[in-house]
């Protein structure tokens, strides 16, 4: 998506009231936000938004969020996702619960509150392929797992099509001594009812399977 | 494989001299067997033979054992494993150390003594699909990577075409918290050079992806 194309982007940014904006607050008061006592399922990376609007849909009773470090990315997925949201209100008159969040994941732990998230989605990131010296870039590894395990993140639902990227997680979750559970080296062969198909997921799952897999940190509680 | 066609086959599990026969002791005495220093490498369920053969020729300074519990298989595998040893020693004048035995695999901690065994290969397994109740005559189930640990077994380099095998196995050795590496979703996509086709291997790769892993209980000290 390129952010020069979207004249429209940087007043969304400032408008959308989806959008949660407090550069200032470090970390960020999500509660305050979301105004209930309902928990927090947070995406990385939310491509046009699909996953966690959807989401946002079909469970009123849980906060959705994504994070998105790309301002215009992020621009285009709160839009649809307050169109979505207004069209369900009216349709089935519930209110879905959505947020969108500029943030880099490198600042998540600075941003985000130990004991905030209850489920964190990772849906198609970056494999960053090839060179060795990217492994640590990858959402997956021990670093990142690291960080969501100091935000006290009871649970990692991940899918990706790419092999190499699936191995090295696989790994990486095992080094960290992560448990994982619901594994699935072939979503699409034996499709789930709850599974939500992502943009990037109806594109490529034509090409070779779709992997997921659940991971919990060794002390969380929900193992 | 079938015994009643195989005439030869009692014949053959008599004389043959690479076929342990110890039935008698508990453990059996696999030191004075072998009569070497060297490492034993152990498969569960040997197929046709081709997988522990191939490893003995390849490593002659380690010593290459099959378990297996039909006598008819076990007779047509020493069979070749004894030509080919045979073969080999007059082409190269290497002599591999290959032995093949008796034995079921839930009676493996009778049979074998802790420490003896420095690795497990496990290849193509049945998968025991469908019934949930079978799950724990899974060769990747948690009752027996117990037994695997009791024996002291460092590690273990699992092959499987199943992947809802596969899928357990992962789940499995998370829980029972063994560490995995050098996992593969597509082994003959990055064939490595030490991989050895197995028989059923040569067959069934045709229809769908290989998965590999190799495995090491937490406390061993080879991770």
């Amino acid at each position: 998506m390129r952010a020069r194309k979207k004249k429209w982007a940087p007043a969304e940014l400032a408008d959308n009231p989806l959008i949660i904006r407090s550069e200032a607050e470090r970390p960020i008061n999500l509660r305050t936000h979301f105004n209930n006592g309902a928990p927090i399922h947070m995406e990385i990376g939310c491509g046009k938004g699909r996953f966690i609007t959807e989401s946002a849909r079909r469970y009123p009773d849980i906060n959705f969020m994504a994070v998105e470090r790309e301002p215009a990315i992020l621009a285009a997925a709160a839009r649809r996702g307050l169109k979505a949201v207004q069209e369900i209100k009216a349709a089935d008159g519930i209110s879905p619960s959505l947020a969108f969040l500029l943030l880099d994941v490198n600042e998540l732990a600075e941003r985000i509150a130990p004991g905030e998230i209850s489920r964190l989605y990772i849906n198609f990131c970056d494999p960053w392929p090839r060179k060795k010296k990217w492994a640590k870039r990858r959402l997956t590894h021990e670093g990142f797992l690291r960080i969501y395990e100091k935000l006290g993140i009871p649970e990692v639902h991940f899918k990706t099509d790419n092999r190499l990227l699936f191995e090295f997680s696989i790994e990486s979750l095992s080094q960290a001594k992560w448990r994982v559970r619901n594994v699935s080296l072939d979503l699409h062969a034996d499709m789930p009812e709850d599974n939500i198909v992502t943009e990037y997921e109806e594109k490529f799952s034509a090409f070779g399977p779709i992997y997921r897999l659940e991971a919990s940190p060794t002390h969380a509680h929900t193992i």
